[in-house]
């Protein structure tokens, strides 16, 4: 703490990302990353573009990208904001839909940098506990006081919400935000993009780190109505003009136009992990239901923080939350066939099986 | 306006950017970018990681870029923060150092983000007029009560203070963060990072968007006592743990490690800039002393705002703002000598010569 800190500062509690070690022998399970490079057109649009202009500002305003984005889902460039991560696209919209003073919520268990946010912008927030199954109590997020943030899939407890219940919970909050955050929608059913046109406070935010494979290029998005979008525009532009360079925004665009590779590396990964499922519940794990590209699972008698321990020194990475309600649990990404091969086989090793 | 938009939406003010215009015809001298590409070993480097790991996150803290740039200066890692662009290291800045309540101060004639910043973060200023001649009334920021930032070179001016007066300003604010906005300090004489290890207050903020040629890459920096650089990690880790992505770690790595490519460029731009103000002296402009990569130029008969209008007819943008005390001038960014010839050409035609 420093005499010239502001209170803002004071008041952080900053989120820690899962760790990002570079070592090539190791099996990297723990930030739930696509296991899949991205598509040879995103490498080969990155390409072109360095050769030109990178001395120049990139468009401040995103449009072409924003418009791509918006032929996938039936929207306009004005339903659409892009921005440098969801994460940063979810900064934002707490800056633009959340009020200090007025209470939001979102699940006990949960993406942890909700309240990170929350208490950066100093907006009080209430934790719902989920029910005993994880699943959603979708009448407690009814007429909410500052608004609310959900994931669908949750992380990391990998569980979708039917639609009819997101639809059920925004319907519920008509004069309040309502953000389905979807970085795993494109692992599981439906997305709640459909509900756009239909209410005026629904923002749906989507990532290109899962499945367009792009996590190392910074891009998310997020998509609801223009006055929404607008909102969002406004906290941008008065903060950083151009928060996605030229190689991001080609890469990402190149990324949303190549829809077979896109279709094929996710039924690739959906593939896996029923597998991955089954073969875990042999070794005695128990396995929520996933509809992401991870898993979140317990053992039915070796303690999760023994196991990612262990599984560490073996060069598996996984994730593990040293959280109350979910300490016996590991999250574990979804990798290729043969990563989950060598993350079996050493936690075979581990139990003596 | 909506129902749905935050207080903080409410009262923003954005930002409007310069023009990007993607033409090839156009002569662009409206964004102070540089009119050389970045160093071939900056493509070559992203071309490397470009390869490599898209699908993954890069590094949350940016280490070996911290590094690097720390080596051009004499400093540490802990005292080098790296965000995306200036604009978005000097957002965290404004959040990290300057408080709700407590006016800050900044000269009437600045960069005008700095008052959009402001209205952001609700933090009250006080504009802090120039002298008649641009340059800065060093007393008048002594013993500001919530900090003090300042351009120097100063922006649109192009006014360089020497670092006495800075250093004055920092002895004078020891309570307070003193943030010098050196955007342009590579076309200038002394750098403030000097004062860093003999002031715990003073923050030095650059950027790679002009004098290392990446403008469209997006890569700021921070510079300051390490108890500073971690209040502006404690912010970025609790809005976006990701800010730079991997071709904008590596590619401003590479632009650092090119010592000769960069003063090469640096020193062309500086000449041309030269032969620049006096030709247009010849062309019966008054030109402000640059010590920038830009010139601020009034004509002596002829309204700068018509000039602005004819030259962008004739494919010559420059940049104009309409603002009091400097409606009459114009904010031209050095070019290539072509460029410039360009320039000069069609403002002999336009003033009739």
């Amino acid at each position: 703490m420093s005499k010239f800190w502001s209170s803002m500062v004071k008041r952080t509690e900053p989120y820690v990302p899962g760790e990002q070690i570079e070592q090539k022998d190791i099996v990297k399970l723990n930030t739930n990353e696509n296991p899949y490079p991205p598509s040879p057109k995103v490498i080969a649009a990155i390409q072109q573009e360095m050769g030109r202009n990178l001395q120049l500002y990139p468009s401040p305003t995103a449009t072409e990208l924003r418009e791509t984005i918006g032929l996938q889902y039936g929207l306009t460039a004005e339903e659409v904001f892009v921005g440098n991560g969801s994460d940063e696209v979810l900064a934002f919209s707490f800056m633009a839909f959340f009020e200090p003073g007025k209470p939001i919520r979102f699940p006990d268990v949960t993406y942890s940098f909700y309240p990170v946010y929350a208490k950066l912008f100093d907006i009080p927030y209430e934790e719902v506990p989920l029910n005993k199954d994880f699943t959603l109590p979708v009448d407690n997020y009814f007429q909410s006081e500052g608004g609310v943030i959900l994931p669908n899939p949750n992380a990391p407890t990998s569980i979708y919400a039917e639609l009819e219940h997101i639809e059920e919970i925004v319907k519920n909050n008509p004069d309040q935000v309502v953000i389905i955050d979807e970085a795993y929608i494109d692992f599981a059913s439906k997305s709640a993009t459909e509900l756009i046109r239909k209410y005026d406070n629904v923002l749906v935010v989507q990532t290109t780190s899962k499945s367009r494979s792009l996590a190392g290029l910074r891009v998310g998005f997020a998509m609801g109505a223009p006055s929404l979008i607008a909102a969002l525009i406004r906290i941008k532009d008065s903060f950083n003009s151009y928060t996605l360079d030229r190689l991001a925004l080609v890469g990402a665009k190149a990324a949303f136009e190549d829809e077979d590779y896109f279709e094929k590396t996710t039924q690739k990964i959906i593939a896996t992990r029923e597998k991955m499922n089954e073969t875990l519940q042999q070794l005695n794990f128990n396995v929520l239901p996933s509809q992401a590209n991870f898993v979140f699972t317990s053992h039915q008698t070796v303690p999760a923080e023994f196991l990612y321990n262990e599984l560490k020194k073996e060069g598996v990475l996984v994730r593990y939350f040293n959280k109350p309600g979910i300490d016996n649990y590991l999250r574990i990404t979804v990798g290729t066939d043969e990563q989950v091969e060598r993350l079996v086989e050493k936690l075979t090793d581990i139990l003596n099986l």
